[in-house]
């Protein structure tokens, strides 16, 4: 027999013909369990409510009827596109008029803070980097004006920002100075009628696109920190964007440069004198960020009940595994307790009972139980637990940044270790030297 | 250089003769930590609240009076005793009329099972064994007379259990049927006025010394589980104490052998007629077995806290290592979960609309993150953390008995995973063949 | 006052004109620690070896010349690349050459199992898209030919494929059958001449652009599987990208879809009569597969220790944090531990006795431990370890499907546990009923 | 119907007849699984080969014959005692002889490292006090006599220890000098022909009956660590024993009282000048520490093993749950990690290549995956696995010790954090102020 030489068989510098061909859909290449572009319903328990939510009972009807006008919403706006927008890592624009509509940001009316809990879970359960957006924009931004701006400024922000027709950011972190942000190096100069801003920021969410720019600098005067509001395309002001994340990547995180930036004088934030000042903005913020990860955990627990009743292996479904049973109770619990955390968090806030451990301990704790959660969900879900479409994925990578920004794990758990020691621990020996 | 033989030198057959001398107190042996014969203090967040307990506020006032009079008693008669008999595995008889006069018992005016469960935690922080004591009595038998009981059964036995005149046990498990307990092999035969109960019985707490021994077995008619109240001494009973246990070493769990133990009829309990009796008693009692390791951990975390304060090493005190208070932390949000799991179930309950997977997820999941916390605790208390002295090694041997009974860990998640995905799985395809 | 309003101060239907202006290079946005590009040396113990690796000393002087080849080549020409075509989700075809020069596919001359796992954990420290690549291709694909091929069929593929003149893909999972995979549906029906295959797979890596595609399917007389060798641009077949993954998205897995694909007599493989045969395939890709966690984890250890060392916060290098240096020990250990048990199992294999359940259990147990060092790795970049910029943040993302695929890590685990006890516990109950 | 008054009807002042008679014979109250009086057999894989010994042929002869030797004795002699010996927290004295019969102390001929390290395993893989009782003798005490002492020391001491005609211990642990042992306060000072030491010492293993105490007190003069040979009964001297341990009860650890205790001048070891001149000692000891942990693991998954395939719910054995066979196999990859482990480090050290950093890593990674797998052991076995009398609770109180002593866990990494990253992080800035 002679063996045709194969080279001569196959052309093999050609591509194939289906080289580059548009990808099967979803549910045609696996059609056996539903993806996400149809979320997933919420999982009842035998007595009809969502088994995720033990309190429901405690909320106000106000409070209940955002949440369900707010999951409404991104149920049907934002699923159909979450995963496309992901992928390519770009920015929704078309979200943003939909958010002013929903009369959900910081200082609507009817807004109690449990109430802006929830919604944060309900935009997280569907999407992370949307509730970051949103977040940024309304619980950092619009909050330092309100509780940091003159009555001035809040008359000629707050309305449309409020409205989302203009959006927000806010410059804190820096290269060199990320858990440590006390030591921040960007300055502020005192010029006539104003200030010049000098220096760099990075991470800073929203930036690339912000109308509005909150932005924290040293004074170089005084030595402490001062804030300002900076407006996009003011001369020697850019923000690019930071690339190549595994995480948010819908969220637009900027590189900031800071080049003889004037700011006038009646764009410094009067209320923001030293860092301390930045810390009632973040004890609110931080309340947010730990309902984001409650948020993605009840989206990813809700693909699972369903995923496990669809998907089957050896002639039975999947939920009829007992290994399979054990991870999805495991996840069933955490997510009760971070509900419960999360929630009482926020009734000592309003009983103006909460401390900076209660919250810091909120978040490093839920997000300790996040992270398991969800990487739970990512393997009860198999090779699909590696794709966006099947949504456990992407928040598997978007709980990633959350478990770091604002205050990593480790610096949330020294923080309340201070509170409740007595003792600072942040600095290693080293460093005192 | 002449050496003497060794042999001559040290006369190695004889006991030093400090051999067996008594031991030095600890204090004295260890001083730079308090022992927990002086009970360590709730410890205090910065606001002056119990910093474990972020839901006192939600307590009436007669369920917090109920809660400090049980701590107070613990923390005062149980503490200077409670190292010594762990020590020996023997119980405190000691306890048991003080345990009448704190008037906590099923059935005592005003008990609500938040007051219960909060009163089982108040135990157990101090004494995991004297809080099981406490739960076979009350919660298992006490609860079957008056759940299952006739009105006779309950004005005979009720008031006298009540005052902890006398005692009781329950015994359900048999050395083949734990986790499977339905399938028990004890036989009652009905006779000319009573019952004839053959069997054995495994694992039944206070049953070495109890008066009241409440005991299931299959009515060989009807092949259905029934239910019977034996006293103690009856002719075929015996009750023979499980040795060399590394937890709960003061509860006396007894291997009960039935050898044609006569029961007349009217200590039959009308309530019980099938396995499923026994459920509306088992969901009362693991809420309650789900409190224990809240309580348990609960002094734990009150140890460490005072301990890392005290202990030194390296010039500083434990509290002032990054690696310490990481550990602290993850114990208080551990715990802090733990209480508003159990808080929850209890409300649930007492709205009506607890489902069997409600507790069996509180169980499993709050004795999950028990293990860690104990663990945790073990370890930052470094050689100290081995001595019972100490609090936190009883606390560790403790909570491992709590783990598996009751419905193991598996066996509570796997009930909860029937109830969300509606496919039990607790058996293996191997028994189906 | 007058205040302006603030919708004619900002034009915010503009886009900033710095939106879409390119990143900055990641060098300057964070100047602090060196980025992959300059790909961080291999970490030396005091005793000046590679201190992941504590078996040099037992590789011969073959296989280290040639792992010190293969890192060679891949800290220099794939470091450059890999993060930018990670990010867009697309095969680097310019390594194809340069795999051929290295000289490492499998039946190259003098390459023990033992210097082939190395190689693999070389190639996947640096990148683990193309360690997949490379094992799919020879691993997989051309083991096949060579253990299951005819003469004809060796002489005519090997030679091109071993000089990576052509590429080759292996098919074996379906959409319906992952886990289960020896119940495939795909089918081969016997006709003039040859056969026709009809069906669907899914995940197959390499697949757009392979020039060879193995075949699996179902004899439609035998009911067996058999094995066929299917050429690109084969009328009715296609094979198309899976979009949207979270790992190794470098790797181009595809849907197949299989149209009355004919395939000429010549082409069945003759040694693939049953499922069983591709056992012998499998055993040796598991064990290259264990290794491929192995190799990610020393790259991300081998990161973090240099970034440790480079990023300073409270004024100190990040190394001189206790709660640091517990994490990298911690990695240390596991990683060295990867290492013993993936070269115990080259050794096993060598000396022909390793078990099925030795390689499924180190699959399933190096995934375990390395899912846990990405994850402590990825924890001590802090919010640059959400870059792939920095490495960790890719093998985060890499590990998801390796811990999945060829076989899950429950799969495995149950694999194991069969040998272990001699009883199968795939199925549940439920599946037999 | 007339309820006669309980009081009268049950004598409650009365003990039960049955109370404090003896318990049942565990093979008759349990006679579903063979408790550990038989011990279970080393668990074979289907090769023959045992299957937690991946290793076996990589030992010499003498090297297997000697194990096998140990092992026989262990599962003969020490198996039917050790669970009574262990709940009365006293030692075994009878087992004193059979040791000297074994042939297996330090210095004894034909003893590789490697062999101490496999016969360590082997004692305790039936009981991990016994090898503390053998590792403080001979690889703390002799080696210190051998490597520090004159030569007129090794002729008196060394026969009689060899042969366990004689027994000792080794204190340098005090109550506030643990981790930070170089710290130590206890006092030498020289007078007319030899030394007055005095202070406290504290966990010294063995001191209750040891005929020789190896101390260290720092000399007065010098302020260096200077080391003693002291015997028992020397005037001054006191060793109590340390009650309520949850761990290594059968191991007499005492508090040693030093007031005014002369010791002659020919007992001042002359090689040990600093506290440095102890870490050869340590570096050994730390060697056969790790494998204790190996050892107590074997003996866990060999009687787990046996447990599941005799223990029978719901029709089945426990071997064909899903859920257990996960955790066996779990437990099987971690014990066979941890051989490789040591293994690799006795290599290591035979060829002079061990550094400080290999052995503290090898002992902080081992007791951290043997923790968790006791801890999986523990709950596979379920009510049973609170009982000393089925091996596995007794394991797991035993590992807490080991976990503990010869350096924590965190002390060890942060030992090998130092190594690695050439920075120390012992002290917290706190303690530098």
């Amino acid at each position: 027999m002679t063996v045709l030489p194969y080279q001569d068989d196959v052309k093999n510098n050609e591509r194939a013909n289906y080289f580059n061909t548009a990808a099967l859909d979803v549910s045609v290449a696996f059609p056996q369990a539903t993806p996400t572009s149809i979320f997933p319903p919420c999982s009842k328990n035998i007595n009809h409510h969502y088994i995720l939510d033990i309190i429901d009972d405690l909320l106000t009807p106000e409070e209940q009827a955002i949440r369900l006008r707010v999951r409404g919403c991104m149920e049907k706006d934002v699923t159909p596109i979450m995963a496309e927008y992901w992928e390519k890592a770009e920015f929704q624009f078309q979200i943003i008029p939909k958010s002013g509509a929903l009369r959900i940001g910081y200082g609507c009316p009817g807004l109690s803070i449990t109430a802006n809990a929830f919604t944060t879970a309900e935009i997280a359960r569907v999407d992370g980097s949307c509730s970051t957006f949103f977040l940024v924009h309304s619980s950092l931004a619009m909050l330092t004006i309100s509780l940091c701006g003159s009555e001035a400024q809040k008359q000629k922000y707050l309305p449309s920002l409020a409205e989302f027709k203009t959006v927000a950011c806010w410059g804190l972190t820096e290269p060199d100075y990320g858990s440590d942000a006390s030591a921040l190096r960007a300055t502020a100069t005192k010029v006539e009628g104003g200030w010049v801003l000098e220096g760099q920021k990075r991470w800073i969410g929203n930036s690339t696109f912000a109308d509005v720019l909150i932005i924290f600098a040293r004074n170089t005067t005084t030595n402490q920190i001062n804030g300002f509001i900076v407006k996009k395309n003011a001369p020697g002001l850019t923000a690019t964007k930071i690339e190549n994340k595994i995480g948010l990547r819908i969220v637009q995180n900027g590189d900031i440069l800071l080049n003889k930036v004037f700011v006038p004088d009646e764009e410094r934030l009067p209320g923001v004198n030293s860092f301390q000042d930045t810390n009632k903005v973040l004890a609110v913020s931080r309340v947010m960020v730990a309902w984001q990860p409650i948020g993605l955990c009840m989206g990813v627990y809700d693909m699972c009940h369903r995923y496990l009743k669809e998907r089957k292996q050896f002639e039975a479904p999947f939920a009829a595994f007992q290994i399979n049973q054990e991870k999805l109770v495991r996840m069933l619990g955490n997510v009760q307790a971070m509900v419960l955390i999360g929630w009482r968090i926020c009734k000592l806030y309003e009983a103006g009972k909460m401390t900076p451990g209660h919250v810091s301990m909120g978040k490093s704790w839920i997000t300790l139980r996040a992270r398991e959660t969800v990487a739970l969900g990512r393997e009860l879900l198999g090779g699909n637990g590696i794709l966006s479409d099947f949504l456990v994925a992407k928040a598997f990578g978007d709980l990633e940044p959350i478990y770091t920004f604002e205050g990593t794990y480790d610096i949330n758990a020294l923080v309340t270790g201070r509170e409740v020691t007595g003792i600072a621990s942040f600095r290693p020996a080293a460093s005192t030297q």
